[in-house]
C-alpha cells in the first residue's frame, strides 16, 4: 500500500504498520537493536548508575526556522539526561500520527529524527507508532524515552548548591519562544531568530570531565523558561539567587519581539542552552570552557546564591538594568502553549 | 488553582503544573526517585543486559470494563519488557492531556497507573506532562517506556525457534478487543467480558526458572492479536507454524460477539496473554506450570512447529476445526483502530 497520508491502517500493528516502519523509519534509523522489531531493545549493561528520563513533543507548529519536532524531542531528551550528568546511551520513539498527515511531513520529520540522533551519536533502539482518527489529534505527537550512564563520581543535585556559587547560562535566551510564536500562523512576525534546538551532552561531558565537583547542578530552561529553573533551584537547595538582568545574554530581536508582544524572555522557552551553578571561584574558568564550544558561544555569568537563614529561604531576586529588584516568581498562567 | 477540567496552563510547565503534578501524580506514585523532581532519574546499575521499550496508549474509550488507559499503559510497558525475559525495574509516564478532560477522570487514571505499578511491583520513575487546546487530541493519551535487566542466562527469541517445538498460549484470546469494542459509544453491545488487561512478567519469570533453554520465546498478541504474532514468529525463524483452531482458547462470549460482527477473535488485540514457543518435550509441564498462575488457568498447547525448507519456509497455517486448513497472514485493514 503507497499512500501520500498516513492512514488509521498504518496504525493496525499489522501489514500496514509493518511497512510504514520499514519505509519511513528503519530505512534511517537502522540499528541492531531497532532492526530486532522484538517487543524491547536489549542493550548491553551499562556501568554505572542508570538515568532514565521521558519528555513528550507535541509542539505547534511541527515545522519551524531551526528545526522541527523529530530534532527537538531527540535534542530535548537528551538534555534532560545530560543534565544528570548522564551519559546517553540510548532513545526509544513513541509516535503518535493523526490520520490524513502528509507522508510527507513523516518522511521530513524521520530524516530529522534520524540526522539528530546520528550527530548526537545517541541511537534510537525501540519504537511504537499509533495512529489516531482525523480531528483526534494535531498532526503529530512523538515522546522520546531515553537511559544514560552516570560515570562513577559525578554528583549533580540541586540540593548541593550552596551559597558563594555562581549561576552561569550557555548563551542567549528565548530563542525557541520566539521562534515558535513567530511561527505560527497569523502572528505575522518575521524574525531572523531560529530555535536554539541542539545536544548539550558533549558540553556537559567537558564540564564534568575539567571541572568535577565544582560543578553543583545543571538545569535545562525549557518550558518556564530561565525564570521558572532558577526559582526551582532556589526553592530546592533553600537559598537566594540574585540575577542580574543586565547581564543574561539576550538577542536584540527576541528582545524587540518580546517588546512587542509583552512577553519576557525570562520565561520563554529555551532548548539548546543549559544553566550550570558552579563553586565561585570557578565560575570564570567554566565560562571560558563553555566558550569553546560553538553551542556555549554566548555563555555568561548572569547570577550569584546567596547564602540565607531564615524567611529569605527558597527565592530568586532579579537585579534589573535600572537598578531595581524584583522578585522571580515561577511561571503562572500559559503565555505560549505547545512550544515543545 | 482548583479547576474540575485540565487547563492550557497545566502544561505549562510553571506553578500550575507543578500543582497538578503534586496532587494528582505525586500523592499516588510516590517514591525517592520521582519526588527528587529532577530532568532524569537515576537509578541504581542494573545486574544484566539493559532492556528497553516503549509504547503510546491511544485507547478509545479510556474507560472500559476491566481497566483504564491507565492500568492498560502499566501492563502493556511491563509486558513488553516481560517478553525478552526482563525483570521489569522501572517506567516512566507521558501524559498528553486535552483541555477540559474531567479532573475526576485524570483523577481515576491516576489511582489505575498508582495501583497497577504497585501490584506488579515496578515504579514509575520519571513523568512528564502535556496540555494541548481542547480538539487537539482525544482526553489523555499516555507513553509509558520502561527499562528491566535481562538475567544472566537468558537468551530468547523468535530467531531460536525450530522444528519440533511446541505453540503455547497463556489463556482465552480476543477478551480486550471485545470489550473495548462492546464499549465503544452507540455499538450497544452488552456482554460480560471485561479486558484481560494484567502484568506477565511474574509468570515469565517463574517459567523461565523452571524451564530455562526450553523456552525459545515469549510474544503478547496485542495489536494484530494471535494470527499476526504466530506469522511474525513464522517469519523470523523461517519455519512453519501450525496452529489447531480447536485448541485456541477463546470465551463462548467473545466468540458470540465476533461471530455478530465479523471479526475473528484471531486478530484482536490481547493485554493480559503471551504466546511461548518452547521445545516440545518440555510443552506439557509448560502448560501446566502456566495454569497454576490465575493469569494463565487456561492455558493450552496450539500448535507446533514443522521444519521445512524452500517455498513453505515463513508461513502460518490453521488448521480449522471443520477439518480444512488455511494460511494465516498477519492482518491488513484495521478492523479495530485504537484498540490500546
Amino acid at each position: 500500500m503507497k499512500s501520500k497520508y498516513v492512514l488509521m491502517d498504518h496504525g493496525s500493528g499489522g501489514l500496514a504498520t509493518q511497512e510504514l516502519v520499514q519505509e519511513v523509519f528503519l530505512s534511517r534509523l537502522a540499528n541492531p537493536f531497532l532492526c530486532r522489531l522484538e517487543d524491547s531493545a536489549v542493550l548491553e549493561p551499562l556501568k554505572g548508575q542508570l538515568a532514565f528520563t521521558t519528555d513528550s513533543y507535541v509542539v505547534d507548529p511541527p515545522f519551524f526556522p531551526g528545526g522541527n519536532i523529530g530534532s527537538l524531542a531527540v535534542h530535548g531528551t537528551i538534555n534532560d539526561l545530560a543534565m544528570q550528568g548522564a551519559e546517553p546511551a540510548a532513545l526509544s520513539l513513541g509516535l503518535i500520527l493523526e490520520e490524513g498527515l502528509p507522508m510527507e511531513d513523516l518522511h521530513k520529520i524521520a530524516t530529522s529524527l534520524a540526522e539528530a540522533s546520528k550527530n548526537a551519536e545517541v541511537p534510537i533502539v525501540a519504537a511504537d507508532t499509533k495512529v489516531v482518527p482525523r480531528g483526534k489529534a494535531d498532526r503529530i505527537f512523538i515522546n522520546t524515552s531515553g537511559v544514560g550512564c552516570v560515570p562513577k563520581g559525578v554528583k549533580l543535585g540541586s540540593d548541593l548548591v550552596a551559597g558563594g556559587d555562581a549561576v552561569i547560562v550557555s548563551g542567549t535566551i528565548g530563542d525557541h519562544g520566539v521562534t515558535i510564536m513567530a511561527s505560527r500562523e497569523g502572528l505575522g512576525l518575521e524574525t531572523s531568530i531560529k530555535s536554539d534546538t541542539a545536544p548539550l551532552h558533549k558540553m556537559v561531558y567537558e564540564l564534568l570531565k575539567r571541572f568535577g565537583s565544582a560543578i553543583k547542578c545543571f538545569r535545562d530552561p525549557t518550558r518556564g523558561g530561565l525564570a521558572t529553573v532558577i526559582h526551582e533551584i532556589a526553592s530546592a537547595s533553600q537559598t537566594e539567587i540574585t540575577l542580574y538582568e543586565e547581564a543574561i545574554p539576550v538577542r536584540p530581536q527576541v528582545q524587540s519581539v518580546c517588546d512587542l508582544l509583552g512577553l519576557d524572555p525570562l520565561y520563554l522557552a529555551n532548548e539548546g542552552k543549559l544553566v550550570a551553578v558552579v563553586a565561585g571561584d570557578a565560575a570564570r574558568n567554566v565560562v571560558e570552557a563553555m566558550r569553546d564550544d560553538p553551542l556555549g558561544m554566548d555563555a555568561a555569568i548572569i547570577g550569584k546564591v546567596n547564602p540565607v537563614n531564615g524567611p529569605g529561604r527558597g527565592r530568586a531576586i532579579l537585579e534589573t538594568t535600572i537598578g531595581g529588584k524584583r522578585m522571580l516568581e515561577p511561571l503562572t498562567g500559559e503565555p505560549l502553549p505547545r512550544i515543545c
